[in-house]
């Protein structure tokens, strides 16, 4: 490389290094245009300098080989926590002040970079929604990588670079998400270029990966499946160098793989480039600081010079330390960079900050959802039929698959259970995406395939995540129980939405979408470990804006849930359906009018006469205690058919919110002539009962609301034992309506015997025959 | 090796296989004494074959060498799953019989151990706190190594057996476990042997780690850090004679190390041996069902004979697979076990059955708590000094580190953060625990340390369940909102807890106990991503018997809260605290009593005068909001004087519970004494504030209480800040008084201007200073 080259790169990273320790520092004189004064300088430090050269130096080669190559570039900034860095580049690029024009490319835009870094009101210190060019939010660690391989797949002009600092690179879920290479097609994928920064430290302590040796790291790495390219130093013109020479090298490589892919009908698994880069932490910050080493260490994580305003030292040190990059040669009078700055940055979208792969509805298209009418199980009698939902659902997701071959924009994504869950009709249309070997006896292996299954959840939702956020559609079907495991995962989607629906130039994008099932009560094969219910709890503590959660009870209401939630935009929705034989209630058209409602009365199920209200509402949501509410009813029908009883099924758990306090909440009188203001509610809940009073709590009638659901009583056993254990079973139903019915307790007093003698014969039962008693197991919804 | 020991070995191996399928199928005539008729079939066949023959493998050959060296042995089954083998196993080597009397070593019991598994009133199918010998449930996948890892810390006489299927191998937590070698000193630890047991399938996919070349998987496990030996076949005689020459190079390579560290002070790192045993799945199984393949694919995952009692060539496939075992070679008349089958088999408490390190509590001392007079912080009155509390905590932390220095059976764990949270005074007593390289600029590495710092929540809680579950203490100290990382995890452990708790042989471990802090209102460095009081809920939706939340207030309150749970047993403690200076409210006396009563009045901070009851409760949990609950008091106390205002703090937030729903609820006269039955309750707490009503919703004065707390509104701000945006500050406090109180509307109404009026000078003075009012930053409590 030229010289000149050399030089005009090295300019653009100590002009972006200046602009990141202004950020951390300055609210006032950026340009030190005059001697640097502790009112220049901010009253709170917060930020992170020691990642940020790292960055820095990336994002300067990135910019120069995406300018030569015209390459079609994505950055993860998996150290995000380095957000001046990122920001400082953007500005540069002048995608920062196309997105925030009062943030412009001059002096005051400047001291406008500075000043909201970081400060009430203005930016946060991280890489995060508000910057132009993310998709990946720097505060969690360990996401990176995943969400890196979502945003390659289906995007074959796209390069990915990944920085991954070694402070993540010990997580669970980046060490896991390594193996992703695996699972990306070089003919309709794009390419992933990770780069490994090693600079040695976290917060207080060494990295692992840092002190190993370099055999032993490279063995790791060539076993995760890569070739790896090293660059190690601290002279920038070295780095600088070796830099550009790993850069050109990985990305003539990947090039040279995709051709032999896509022209060469090359079919075996590529081994990919990767880049290690071992440079400094606070690479040409502070040496020293009050005597002790800072540059090179873990004390350069943060602020490496904390009292700048009460001590002048500091301040010298400060100001020399910024003077070191030599602004006036970086920066013209009117605070622009120069020409010898901006010679790598490349032009328009191809500029990171304004790549439109960030920015996913700009990209999105509209899913092709079918009619439902063509997977719709038919119903002429409620509760006589029986339907595996998932199964039914696989049916449409398998079209929607098949309809998508042309666009490749949709995925389904599971840890190793799509078959499990019964959605295995999707391989008609697409199969497993697999690049490793391929035996005979395999079945459904497709190098091309859009069906992603690796067992971990983790990678399974970064990549969900990284897919939806460059604008395509997907769905993770995952088992109820082991869904917790991303909870802190969620937690950031969500957190990124709510943020990016209030950016008015984020533009939406599709749904994160959940299909939980082999949920708590059909966990016949695993028992406790598997029985776990709350998620819904976890979600509906989170932006209301955001989340949804769906309960649909039987195969149509599924059908029709899923239609909603593929079309849906910028939410999180959760849906909970089971993948067991279970009755159907509804026809096509009765289950969409009821998913549209989201809760309501079903008629043929009560015995009201319309003329008053009910004596008791029986309510349920979740596929197994509706089967429980009905069948509770059909008894209270034979045995007591005086007694008015209305039955309430809710799908949208929502619903049951108060309106100002979930866009779905129902306004009060809706609730109450839904539940009634004074009469016994006795709801059987899928879940922890105690979140349906957490929901309901504001309600009028809320004293008169008795929830069942899953105690945590979990065990192997029967279906029927799995609700009778947890109180949540038909005749316990029957029970709280006649403890609950005022006036009822005497004259009932027989029926209830009955039921309790009922329990007594299904314990006997099960103790002598491991099955569940012939009358349960036979139940069909007699009607009236 | 003697053609005789393969024999035996063999005759060991084909018992523990006969005794797996006998489990998953029969219900009678377990010893095959007459031809299998339908009727000897269990009507649900639920279970997991395909892992059991790998198991069966490793138990024998663990056998062999546990009894030949004298080896203290602890096995942890990652497939465990694979329930059938590990319990027949128990059974073999007479440690099930030993614990479960009913279960004998002959004929009746063997037919017990068939029906009882998998069995409504049985035992689960996987292995589980009901099966002797485990210390790790073998549901939820991907914790076993640092399971292994964490029952090998401090243990230096014991060798810890690990199985990791190639199925939990793809998942983030175990990979991230594997570098756990680098934590384990060769001299005061034991020795882990992971068996990475690649039979190729998941439940419906084959293996990533399988289905790479095994020069690419060596160099993965050499970059992990192991020197791998391979075992690889399907032949029984050869596959046993391998497997007994890797365990014995394992095992003497182990002893090799520990002598040159323990001995010959040897320092560097060692390459701890592995073992890859690469075997078929579902291996002695029907190799073909119904014309397709089954042993050695994936279809062997659960039941590979699935319609046995309907379809007789199924039945005629099982009677023939089980007797291809010989069984009459493995059982006398009585069903006992031959000699041949018990040659290799330990004796005593060698057995892994019966091994005391799976029964934690035996091992079991009191932690030496030292008085907390030593660390307690002077409060002469309330609200005036300010302290860390979690800095505070370091000492009394310090202190025990250093008492069990000796016995070494305390560690502190954490994601990189010990010292971010203010607990670095332990580094006095323990380095923390670096088996990498160290350089010179390094502090307080040590290759015998005590404190646990890797970059991986999954790691630090694998490791600290290990330790406890094998009679240890710990503590893990993490940031508040990124515990949600385990979520998952600690589910399973609680899980454990419930079950353990009702086994009367289990005895009672150390409590696993969490400090969370760098909590969700002092994110000034990060942000919302960092903001989530979450994990409160997700812990309190669990077994009320085994989990517990505390909030408390200050320095004092929170080591009387860390004393009472580092000597509690059997409980996942969550203890809430901040690391930022805070006010010291109480001495260490009160804060005793205050803790022992988990809430009270604080009659200092109220203006009851004891003759009525108050016009209004002020309450609180958490340390941030008693601070705008005392600052609220206090204005109160100053503009509207004549208010009989109660404040109210809960340290112990199940104390908010119905006594008969959780040991700490309190009954409703006590309930109803301290937040009275009909005044209006403003109740400021630390995390969503619905969780509050979620608890209290059954007591007679809930109507009356109005909570403040975390709304998800997170952002890069001042503390203050933070609080004014989620309406939690002392100035909208006094807001809801005024609005709650009856009749106080139009006299307080100047005074809600006032607060109105602070709230909009805060706002004004942020934006232009970016710091606090002077006048809240300034605040003291002002006293009478």
């Amino acid at each position: 490389m030229h010289d000149e080259e050399l030089r005009a790169l090295d300019a653009h990273w100590r002009a972006a290094n200046y602009l990141a320790v202004g950020q951390i520092y300055l609210m006032g004189n950026p340009l030190l245009a005059e001697p640097l004064r502790p009112e220049h300088v901010k009253p709170r430090l917060l930020g992170h300098w020691g990642t940020s050269p790292g960055l820095n130096l990336v994002h300067t080669h990135l910019n120069r080989v995406i300018g030569a190559r015209g390459q079609r570039g994505l950055a993860v900034w998996g150290p995000g926590h380095g957000g001046p860095a990122v920001l400082a580049n953007a500005w540069l690029e002048g995608s920062y002040s196309q997105t925030y024009p009062d943030v412009s490319r001059d002096a005051a835009g400047m001291g406008r970079l500075f000043r909201q870094f970081s400060f009430p009101g203005g930016v946060p210190s991280h890489v995060a929604p508000e910057t132009p060019g993310s998709i990946h939010e720097g505060g969690e660690l360990g996401y990176s990588l995943s969400h890196a391989y979502g945003a390659a797949f289906d995007h074959p002009e796209l390069l990915v670079t990944c920085v991954i600092g070694d402070g993540e690179a010990e997580t669970g879920p980046l060490a896991a998400s390594w193996h992703s290479n695996k699972f990306l097609d070089p003919v309709h994928d794009g390419a992933v270029l990770p780069v490994l920064h090693l600079n040695g430290y976290k917060i207080a302590n060494p990295t692992v990966l840092a002190r190993i040796p370099e055999g032993e790291l490279d063995a790791l790495l060539r076993g995760y499946g890569h070739e790896p390219l090293h660059v190690t130093g601290d002279d920038p013109f070295a780095v600088h160098s070796a830099m550009a020479e790993a850069m050109d090298t990985a990305l003539d490589r990947i090039a040279g793989i995709q051709a032999a892919a896509r022209e060469g009908g090359e079919r075996g698994r590529p081994r990919w480039p990767m880049i290690v880069l071992r440079t400094p932490k606070g690479w040409t910050g502070p040496a020293e600081v009050d005597g002790l080493p800072v540059e090179g260490t873990w004390r350069a994580h943060q602020v490496p010079l904390a009292a700048v305003r009460d001590n002048p030292q500091h301040l010298r040190q400060l100001e020399a330390w910024m003077r070191s990059y030599r602004p006036q040669e970086l920066f013209d009078e009117d605070g622009a960079p120069t020409a010898q700055v901006l010679a790598c940055v490349p032009e328009g979208d191809l500029r990171l900050g304004a790549t439109p792969y960030a920015n996913g509805g700009l990209l999105l298209r509209d899913l092709p959802v079918p009619p439902l009418e063509r997977f719709a199980v038919e119903v002429d009698k409620p509760g006589v039929t029986l339907h595996e939902p998932t199964r039914i659902l696989g049916g449409l997701l398998e079209r929607v698959m098949a309809d998508t071959a042309g666009r490749r924009d949709f995925r389904l994504v599971g840890p190793d259970e799509t078959a499990s869950n019964r959605l295995d009709a999707v391989y008609e249309a697409s199969g497993k995406a697999w690049q490793a070997e391929v035996l005979p006896v395999d079945e459904n292996l497709d190098r091309h395939g859009r069906v992603m299954e690796i067992l971990s959840e983790h990678t399974c939702q970064g990549w969900l995540e990284g897919y939806l956020l460059t604008g395509r559609h997907g769905l993770f079907s995952c088992y109820e129980a082991f869904v917790h495991i991303v909870d802190s995962m969620v937690n950031q989607h969500v957190k990124w939405l709510r943020t990016t629906r209030k950016l008015a130039w984020r533009r939406p994008i599709a749904s994160l979408n959940y299909l939980l099932t082999s949920h708590v009560w059909r966990q016949d094969h695993n028992g406790f470990s598997h029985q776990d219910p709350g998620f819904i709890d976890h979600i509906l503590n989170k932006a209301p804006e955001v989340v949804r959660v769906y309960l649909p009870p039987d195969a149509n209401t599924l059908l029709s849930t899923a239609e909603h939630v593929l079309h849906s935009r910028d939410h999180v929705n959760v849906v909970v359906a089971g993948k067991q034989p279970c009755f159907d209630w509804l026809d096509l058209d009765a289950a969409r009018a009821h998913c549209a409602r989201g809760a309501g009365v079903w008629q043929w199920a009560g015995t009201e006469d319309g003329t008053r209200e009910p004596d008791v509402v029986l309510a349920c949501a979740g596929d197994v205690p509706t089967q429980e509410v009905l069948a509770a009813a059909s008894l209270i029908r034979r045995h007591l058919p005086e007694l008015a009883v209305r039955v309430v099924n809710v799908v949208d758990l929502a619903r049951l919110l108060p309106k100002d306090e979930h866009p779905h909440g129902m306004a009060d009188p809706a609730y109450d002539a839904l539940f009634t203001r004074d009469k016994p509610v006795i709801f059987a809940y899928h879940g922890y009962p105690w979140l349906i009073h957490r929901l309901a709590y504001r309600r009028t009638g809320h004293a008169h609301l008795h929830v069942r659901g899953y105690k945590e009583i979990g065990t192997t056993t029967t279906p029927f034992d799995m609700v009778v254990r947890n109180d949540l079973d038909r005749f316990r139903l029957v029970m709280d309506v006649i403890d609950r019915v005022p006036g009822l307790a005497v004259r009932a007093a027989p029926v209830r015997q009955l039921m309790e003698d009922a329990r007594l014969r299904h314990h006997a039962w099960i103790r002598e025959h491991g099955t569940d008693l012939p009358e349960v197991a036979e139940w069909t919804w007699p009607g009236r």
